[in-house]
């Protein structure tokens, strides 16, 4: 009796708290998109891009066809659905008629749908550029199953194909989760060329403005990122300008480099080695270094000054 | 037969293995939290502050009362069990009797739930910094479903209350799955204020007794951490000190940087620049970047030295 | 019906893509592995190491000789399986012969459950050597609960037996998926010595070449890595050689830490403090630190130079 009346107060006082506050609740809403659904279609893309490796392991060739029929069919129906929901919700929020959406989801479902095959070479070129430049990698297999940041990019030209077309919330959500599973943080909104390489991958992260070229390598930690928040007269965010750096063809990017603003150029073929902040362009074929680390060294509790490491 | 005899001699070398080393095993202990329920209070309570988005997404303005009213019975059934089960556990863990741990937990569950609204207030001020804070972010929608930092902050103002109560295991339990999540790894100890905002999230780490002020911000790969390992005179590790630093109202921390030590002030209105290494207090208002880095060149075979970047 | 048209259309396109390039596709194999079934090996795995604290929770004195019996013939049967699938399906590949597979198989899961007792004693010194490192660690429950570090350790332990007796693809999807869940990616190659503990274990990169002593400690982000990536005099990767470091006993690697190269050894009882680039070796006993880091610090409008952090 008195459990039923603290959680009749309970029940009161959150209720008020959402009335106080229309921040950070969805009620009365008649479309959101699901993030269930939406990880669903990840899912049945990892299938129609790896077949065998994902999804039906039985896969025989005279029952190709007719699988990737069914999968195909799904998959258009799921993009389509979620799409217009998150087409219609973002509409919605913003006042505007919803009456076109579903007529736009078909659409861009089919744009997506149309880039599959292409996406997939690109795809093939990233697990063939992992296998060459990784020399723990035993196998393509291997690649294909295990690694990371073969998934991160994966899931990221899907995404960034959705931004493009200026599908709202469903790429952002995609790309998170492969945040999650992977570590590296890649923004739909980053544009990169084919033969793409993340070795281990975790705390990576890509911004959106970033725009990196063809066989470009990145290890764990490296950020290319924004060098400060740009703001307006009135002190608010500005959003949309480019604020990330350009990687060209052929550069190497190791371990927790960090690369900083949207006028920094790391020009084609250069390496950066591990633990470099750069926040200016480098010309092509360029090699940077940090200098050799003032560090110091206490051995049998002598200090050895000048240690060179 | 002999594939059975194989067997029963590894089960009985893994039961000496068992009686050997009491350590790392469980065995008729009556009472042992379960993370899956744990993990099902999280997700409980994301949809209790987020309606809409997480859970039920066809919410009508008319069906939230019903809606909260059993969403809020069950999170306080499963409150109360698994605070009891994390009580006597320790309790029958340390040999003290457990008689009074269910009426213990009825009272903390009691507590934790009237502290929702309030909590939801901080979360709702959590999400707009985001927002405000990152010129990448759409929406307050984006931001609650797919940003990792507001995951990992929604998760640690609760695993806070309840370390704060002094329930053990759970808070634990809580915070290392939002780790794995969201790469940040917050320890249930830390105090952190309103407004708060991790970018990208991943290879955060804020210690057990970190305090952070209002309006603070922090970049991917922050470590907010001790100094060394405090050990008293028989090398034994010393609990409960404050080894994690103080970083007071509307400071910023870019990406990498570390900060270390109990007395470690970072003053109010602070700016720490990106893979900045500081182990000594800054007054209010400073601005702390690493000098330009001396970095080697070299481009089309020559070294270029006092290269500025 | 234009609708069934487009769909025949894309399913057309994408088997012309399957055709146009064999990579990455696995079609008319009869041998895949199932990262299914490899993932419920590890949780298994998890069972059988900390009885009551994973799987079954109600664990009684009487009723473990029962379960456990249950649970190594499982365990048993799924790691002939797989075990067996990844051999053929190598083979396969390979173009050789699939008869000799399972025999082999049989083997080769024989002989990692002989060695389940003693890797159970090693991980019960790693569970020890993460409280006693850790000033924020309650309990050795929390530790197993709770602990990314120690999960990390407890399937590279598994993964690095399955590695040693050459069984292809399973070691790399088990730690990859430790990867995923704990941020810390240890190469299954890599040769780890009793009570290791890697705290917060976020960004922990530990190469295939790796070898590490007993009573070692990370930190989150210490990459243990290769200097850069051998290739032949044709330009093509060489494999297997030693390429990453030695890390001796009893040696402290504070976060962000990178140590680089086949030929590093980090003598024994030496401390690497936070964020140190290292590439060389350093005798037994050392301190090595990053010198007091030249910051710019600006308070209140003015820089002060030779700022002393």
């Amino acid at each position: 009796m008195a459990d039923q009346d603290d959680l009749s107060r309970l029940v009161d006082s959150m209720l008020a708290s959402y009335r106080s506050d229309a921040r950070g609740r969805q009620i009365g809403k008649k479309f959101m998109p699901s993030r269930g659904e939406i990880l669903a279609i990840v899912d049945l893309l990892l299938q129609v891009f790896y077949p065998g490796y994902f999804g039906r392991q039985d896969l025989e060739e005279n029952a190709v066809e007719a699988h990737l029929h069914e999968l195909l069919g799904t998959l258009r129906d799921k993009l389509t659905t979620q799409i217009e929901l998150c087409l219609c919700f973002c509409d919605e929020s913003a006042g505007r008629s919803t009456r076109a959406c579903l007529e736009h989801a078909r659409e861009q479902a089919a744009r997506l749908l149309a880039r599959l095959p292409e996406i997939r070479a690109t795809l093939i070129a990233d697990v063939q550029a992992a296998y060459d430049g990784d020399p723990a990698a035993d196998s393509l297999d291997e690649v294909i199953l295990a690694y990371p940041g073969l998934l991160a990019v994966t899931v990221h030209r899907v995404a960034h194909e959705l931004y493009a077309m200026g599908v709202p919330l469903m790429p952002r959500i995609m790309s998170e989760w492969a945040h999650a599973q992977t570590g590296a943080d890649i923004h739909p909104g980053a544009s990169i060329g084919p033969s793409f390489f993340i070795d281990h991958a975790t705390g990576v992260v890509v911004g959106e403005t970033t725009s990196i070229g063809r066989g470009v390598k990145l290890y764990q930690g490296v950020t290319l990122g924004a060098l400060s928040v740009p703001r307006d007269e009135r002190g608010r965010v500005i959003r949309g300008t480019k604020r990330h750096p350009t990687v060209e063809d052929g550069v190497t990017v190791y371990a927790n480099t960090t690369v900083l603003g949207g006028s920094t150029v790391v020009s084609r073929d250069s390496v950066l080695g591990g633990s470099v902040f750069l926040t200016k362009s480098v010309p092509a074929g360029s090699r940077v270094a940090v200098k050799p680390p003032e560090l110091s060294l206490r051995s049998h509790g002598e200090w050895v000054l000048d240690f060179e490491i």
